[in-house]
Formats: C-alpha cells, sequence, structure tokens
C-alpha cells in the first residue's frame, strides 16, 4: 500500500491537476533520481530560487553546505522554504505549437527545516548525500574529519507537503490536427553519464570503481 | 566585447564568488540550453517555487501557461520573480566526501515581469518557446490560432539583475588526500536525445524531421 500526504492548499496541484500525484513512494523515487533541486526563499517579500544538491534520509530532505551560506541559515532559522526537483522525459512534439510539452517528473515540496546539530548526525547526512551523487561512494571515499564537520551546516525538511506532477505518454493534439501532413511524438531525453575522466593527479595504478564504471541515473 | 551585467546585492554570487559570471553572453547561452527552469515567487511571504518551461527573446525570459494560471497572474502584475536553470555537466568525485561536488552551468535571474499584451507579440513568443524546444520546430508546426493566443498568458522578464555560476574541472582535494588510494576524477553528465517515438496516431509515410533525427541540445 501507498501512502499518501495530505492535500492542502500548500501543495495541492493547481494546473493540470490530473497530473499531481501525493504518493509517498512516488515522490521519494522522484527525489532519489533527481541529482539538483532547487530552493526558493523569501526575505522581506522578495524570492530567490537557487540550485544546491539534496538527499533524502528517511521521510527528510537534506540540504547541506557552508556554514556560511545565507540560504542555509535562513532555513534553519525556521523561515519557510519551497524545494522543486524536475527530471526531463521527454520532449512532446504536438502538430499544433499549442500543444507542445514536455514528459516530466517533478516534486514539490513546501515545508519548513531544522539545522542538524550533532556530529553523528551530520555524519550521517554527509553519508546520504555521498550515496545520493553515487551509490557505493560512502565506503570507497575518505569519511569527514571532525573539522570538516563544523564547517558544514544541514538542514532538514519533512517531506509531507509535498506533491509531485507526471507527464507521460504521446502529444494531444485537437481533433481536427490528426490529420495534418506534421511529424508528431515524444523524442526521449535522459541524463547519460559519460566516460570517467580520472583526476590528472590520480596515481595510475587506481582503477575506476564498479559504480562509477557502470553508474546510471533512474530506473529504466 | 561581452557585456556585463551590473553587479548588485540581488544578482552577486555570495557563495564560491569565484564561480561567478556577469557577462550577457554566457548567461544567454545557459538559459537557451536549459531546457526547463525553476521560478520563485512569494505570496505573504511565503516562498514557492515550481517548474516551467522558458524561452529567451533578445534580452528578455519568457514564461508562459494557461491564462489561468495563478503564478503567471501573480509574476504579470508585477511581483518580484527569481528564476533558476542548471544544467549538470558532471559528479565531481573527490577523495573526501567533503569535497564532492559537481560540475555545472547555473543561471540565476532577478527582476519583475510584464504581460504580453497584443495577439502579434504572444505569437512571436510560442515562436520563441518552439525555437527554444526544437530549432526548426515552428516552420513545421500548426501555428497557434486567435483563439489558442487568447488561452495563452506570456510574461517578459528583463534579463539584466542576473549572474551565471559554473563549475569545470578535477575534483580539489586537501594537500594530504591525494597520496590516497582513492579513485578521484569527475564523471560527465549530458542530456541525450533517444529514439524519436512517433505519435501511435501518426500517419505512416510522415518521417521524423532532421531537426528531430539529429537532435542535440548544448554546443558539444
Amino acid at each position: 500500500m501507498m501512502s499518501q500526504f495530505p492535500v492542502t492548499a500548500r501543495n495541492r496541484v493547481r494546473r493540470l491537476p490530473k497530473r499531481g500525484h501525493y504518493d509517498r513512494e512516488i515522490v521519494h523515487a522522484i527525489i532519489d533520481e533527481a541529482l539538483v533541486c532547487h530552493v526558493a526563499f523569501s526575505m522581506e517579500g522578495v524570492p530567490t530560487v537557487i540550485p544546491t544538491l539534496h538527499a533524502r534520509r528517511g521521510d527528510s530532505l537534506l540540504l547541506h553546505g557552508s556554514s556560511k551560506s545565507r540560504l542555509l541559515r535562513h532555513v534553519g532559522e525556521g523561515h519557510p522554504v519551497s524545494v522543486a526537483m524536475t527530471i526531463l522525459d521527454g520532449i512532446v512534439l504536438a502538430r499544433s505549437v499549442f500543444h507542445h510539452s514536455m514528459n516530466y517528473r517533478s516534486v514539490v515540496i513546501h515545508g519548513t527545516g531544522q539545522l542538524l546539530a550533532s556530529e553523528d548526525d551530520k555524519r550521517s547526512a554527509l553519508e546520504a548525500f555521498a550515496e545520493h551523487i553515487a551509490g557505493g561512494r560512502w565506503a570507497d571515499a575518505r569519511k569527514p574529519s571532525r573539522k570538516e564537520l563544523k564547517a558544514t551546516t544541514v538542514v532538514s525538511i519533512p517531506i509531507d507537503l509535498a506533491a509531485a506532477k507526471i507527464r507521460t505518454g504521446p502529444p494531444l493534439d485537437e481533433d481536427e490536427d490528426y490529420a495534418l501532413p506534421i511529424w508528431a511524438g515524444v523524442l526521449p531525453l535522459s541524463l547519460k553519464a559519460g566516460k570517467p575522466e580520472a583526476d590528472p593527479r590520480l596515481g595510475r595504478d587506481i582503477e575506476v570503481p564498479p559504480y562509477i564504471r557502470r553508474y546510471r541515473r533512474g530506473g529504466s
């Protein structure tokens, strides 16, 4: 059974509500596949949006950065925040310009954040970030020192006022347009990994680990 | 000569300022390559971020949607808005967890929008959107009708309070970590187009147009 988020004025999908999903598993899967998120905050009524990395730990979204980060300080003070991530799956080429669209999976999360206080908690968060970027990396890499943990700020935002929005499938054209001699369909898109580029300062006998050699994002 | 945006409290890159760029050409190139943007607005101090398509027309960023869109109405009323787009170029695998990063090119634009009023202006905006998605598409597709133009809202935001942020190159580790037997380097990422999928309702004799068959995003 999938568990559902409550649907409120805050997270209800307003435009094209049929594309809205409030299932925890669907939302978590999109968060886990997306490599980057966009965080919005408001200061004196003025909105700012910033791209940053994220990770998920259970029912919480984690954001991290320098302890000097203005964004993290602001979120850590309990101000409302909105976070979105979008995975592009294809360009939807309709016969009419008007019905062009994208196939995508997106999540928007609303909430307030809390600073992680303890070193253990921050270390476990950094593990989530390393594993989010590349599953298997935490075991390989040099773990954070106490000094590095001190220099890192992590905020945790509960994933509950959240919604996914998903479009799949072919274009939807006006009935009378289907007879037009215009190619229509979907051009699939996906984020692909290329050939790993070793650091120029890397020792020659160190091989690319399997989780990097076979890296892929998403299920399919 | 590249023209530079003024650097103000609003668009100055605060974290890692060395990654900041204020050149018009650099900012425009990132806007043009990115397929999706994230728009933040603030209502009664509460921020919301929403993914949407964009296009550029000269020095203006265009957003479009239904005339019922809450976001577009809000932006059209002249409230401040912040828009970001991010292109991921690679995962930066450092020896230490702490120095993991991404190679990316992002833009953040701050400003206020204006609704496009005339039909001609909206038609030209929809041309920009079609061409932004796939260069060559406008000439092929069925052009918007007057009814469709009426149902479409477009806002235009000047691209001047803007900045790009770019990271390239290998990981930067602590001096003492370079001797560790840990693979380090960059795993390049890019958004790739797959095989075009014809609409099931497409006539059999309609061929995939060359600009879709040879589709690629970005310069390299």
